[in-house]
């Protein structure tokens, strides 16, 4: 289904996997910050804040999978099934579309604190995008350059959850989540000690620090092996070091063609990305293109009124 | 330490991750036809097949990791430490240094059953390349488009083991690799049946079929992992799908820098490389530089005397 | 910490290991029909169902553990640490101190759906037995012939848990365990198929098909264990052969002495329960005494006014 | 299939569970020392050490599972399939039938020690007790106060394997076991240190440290627990808490009826034994009779030239 991380290393790094059964026709979609964004419960922002993400750009709206503000804000809604649950208006409350949810938070917030303070009034609508697109199942992860929060709005209603692993994926609840990755913390990078006494038990490779951690690609083993990969990353110095690793760690979750079946279909890793917030640079990969292309939203004018769209390239030799 | 596969998919493709905690300075090496091979054992090959690789050219010999032939014969080796056992020269033997090993298969075989017809009179030797570079501990993989084998020389002799998934990594031995693989044969691409009887247990996430996969990076969970992602992988028609695919089988095993530690260092995989072995072209990534380049070696002069050498990309953005 | 099943095989079953460092010196203990039970809440039972099970003594009053009423309804407390949350006394609630949930349920319903109408206007309160016993963590199981439920009262509130695999270990909440044993659902008491295509994977033992199950301890895996080896169990015609497979259920989550340590400690289960509730026979062992004891309630003149107690025979051979 | 164990704690203790789909009419089998023992390759033996057991007496011969001399020795066959392999009679060794293998060791031994020495010499052959019976495939495990050693016959020849844990089960190969242990030495009695840095996991139960054992029964997650728990038991002092503790330890791996299926027939846990081998009294217990039962040889006249059996006990209460 997906996977996002928030590191920090010198600059705040944003990104996530999408991984579906078919593309969306996402494309790299620049928000300017007099793009007109006009919400269902009749608010509309003139003047807001720009933003870069992956979108399915549709009658002229960013319809946002994940996306960052020049304020250095990122967001992403990942797949939430039999979870999510949007109500109906509420009075009292902000009445935000599931769509419109990461538009709502990015337009206005400058960090996670703001968005926390924003999301608390916040009842996420079940109102459609039109008549052929229901409103998809998500929870979502919003980070800056100082922490994680998770916002889940489900039967029990809008909770926000710390995320201090900078990690989401997918099913269960954040909290089962976390509780689930208490079963793994004694693994580790480096070699264990032998428990078994006086026996003698002689590592027979690099690497056994890890037994125990999962391997398939379920949402909770995912979840385990991110926090696993990410928490015990080296990063280097330069930009191109950082970035590498980033895409090194999702790498750790990627679904490849043929490992998740079903209905005579497979869900892969339709792409990968990676946002240097401080610098508004989207670097990504797709599924047949590993060579890491970017988008670098300041090299564009940031007050038009008008979506800039990139298309993805999908091929590489 | 190691990963090395075999895919079939229309065309042959051989190729490896090679993990450890520094470069070594290899680079892509071609040896023409009629660079002059000398063997310990005091054989010349003046005339051969060509070869491309990934090598550590030192005093103009070819110090290959894993190459292919011009026949589309490729071998690899991968450290087997405590067990591999190289002994002193026997009467009645081919001779062959540890390090001569793949020179002297790639030079003189078509397939892998003029391989293994070969290997059988072989006795691998504890002959150093110079003072400075004692044996490295290896074992070996030999495929080409119809099969591959395991070649083992420990206390207890050489073996060849028919190599039925294709698949290589370290210790233990690749029967023990083989038996611990039985213990995975349930795990699955697809969904599975809930075997709880009435009990209604409901998937909660995709790739739940997988479970019981390990996910660490030590030789028996590479194994399998590996094992599991190619053989359910699924490969396309385009050279660009099928060379794309096959990288994804060797990220499913991908040594991130931080998760695999010891003294102060890391093991993380310097590059990852995929040989159609029917074409001669020898693709490759660092873990710097997530571009698939290539290198053809029919773009050279297979005919000259001397080594071919290109220096590894190691940087993309 | 603690594990308990419920299991209908003709008549009904239903018991637990008790897991701790020491014993509390808990004995069988009968509650005939017209003690008098006080409750903090005002209320008296002058007559009310008879009870046996096992428990502390104290004051002449039965803390009981687990205990199964003349009607077949069982009910145990199980230990719940960081999540039971006990409140204070609330308006237009029957409001319940941890220690008397046993006996208020016990002593008034005949069934789970008696039961249940029951719970549902409780309020367990954090009032204490005396000023040396505080209130200990606990969750429930109550059982019959036909149904199990859960009952958890935390910070969310008393929650009531359709318990369908009649097993209850300890943390973390129910509904969790059951989303983790979906995880679980693909192992099997059969053979399992080869998944892994044309490569002969060839099993090397019985019992493979159950590969995937957690080993440990803890509550987690105790969890799925007893209810993968209760889900398959095979419990045959005659009492002596239900009570043994009942025991040896329990028993695959035992926890034996050195196995779970701390500050030098072991935790280690005590008793083994398994109480026949259409009989009336409390049937037991202890950590060092594997001989099935028994204690018949109906043995006994049941409208007494007196706890009737029975010591533990903790010696076999 | 099976477990054995050998247990050192003031006395030493030997025994194992027979897992199997039928009992074979087994019964506890003291062979005194004017039993003459007369083997397929002529020899005979007319005084020797006394030997109890479980055995099948067939046409007035002990074939023994497990047994124990006077001398405190003991041994057990446990199934092996596919890998034990028998020969025929060769010149220039001692050429033994498996089915005799127990009493040539045990007649003439009074160590492992001793019975190194003399196994050294031995060749397995495939004769059959009769017409009915063909050879059942077996390794051995033999047991003094001080060490343990495995006997395996394959096709590689007769190997002597050291045997630290004193633990064995069924296949593969013993020294596969001991490298498969490897993966689990981190698993431990204690709670585990946190790996994941600054991320605050808490342990939500006991047992948490043991997270990573194998719950199944198949016969290399059985090696593994019963390694566990045997190398962290603690044993008490008294004969009855050490012969307790015992039976606790095989209880981890034992085979509850239905959990290992196959053919409609089911393996289970037919008897354990427990020999204090210094006294000579062989306790046992079986599926439907979990009181300890005990057979003291040294109440037997042991110089006599027949059989004493004792039928088993299989009911309790």
């Amino acid at each position: 289904m997906c996977t996002a991380i928030s590191v920090t290393a010198g600059n705040h790094y944003f990104g996530r996997n999408l991984d579906f059964e078919h593309t969306f026709g996402e494309k790299i979609t620049i928000t300017p910050r007099n793009y007109p964004f006009k919400f269902k419960n009749g608010t509309e922002f003139k003047n807001h804040y720009a933003i870069i993400g992956m979108a399915l750009p549709k009658d002229d709206y960013p319809l946002y999978f994940d996306a960052v503000n020049e304020a250095g804000l990122g967001m992403a809604g990942l797949n939430f099934p039999d979870n999510a649950k949007y109500n109906k208006p509420k009075n009292g409350k902000d009445n935000i579309a599931s769509f419109e949810f990461i538009p709502w938070v990015l337009s206005n917030c400058r960090s996670v604190d703001d968005a926390e303070e924003l999301i608390e009034k916040v009842n996420i609508t079940d109102e459609k995008f039109n008549e052929q697109m229901p409103p998809t199942p998500l929870h979502f992860i919003v980070s800056d350059k100082k922490r994680s929060i998770t916002v889940e709005q489900t039967f029990g209603g809008l909770k926000i959850f710390e995320n201090n692993v900078g990690v989401l994926t997918n099913n269960p609840t954040f909290d089962m989540q976390m509780i689930n990755l208490a079963n793994y913390m004694s693994v580790s990078a480096y070699e264990q000690k032998n428990n078994f006494g006086d026996i003698n038990l002689k590592p027979y490779s690099r690497g056994m620090g890890g037994i125990g951690l999962p391997g398939d690609l379920s949402s909770m083993s995912r979840f385990v092996r991110a926090c696993f990969t990410k928490l015990n990353s080296v990063y280097g110095e330069k930009e191109e070091e950082i970035v590498s690793q980033f895409f090194h760690i999702l790498y750790s979750v990627y679904q490849q063609k043929g490992c998740v079946r079903f209905d005579g279909m497979y869900e892969m890793t339709n792409y990968t990305s990676c946002v240097n917030t401080d610098k508004g640079i989207y670097y990504y990969t797709t599924y047949y293109n590993h060579t890491i292309n970017a988008v670098d939203m300041n090299k564009e004018n940031l007050d038009l009124e008008n979506l800039i769209i990139y298309e993805l390239k999908n091929s590489n030799i």
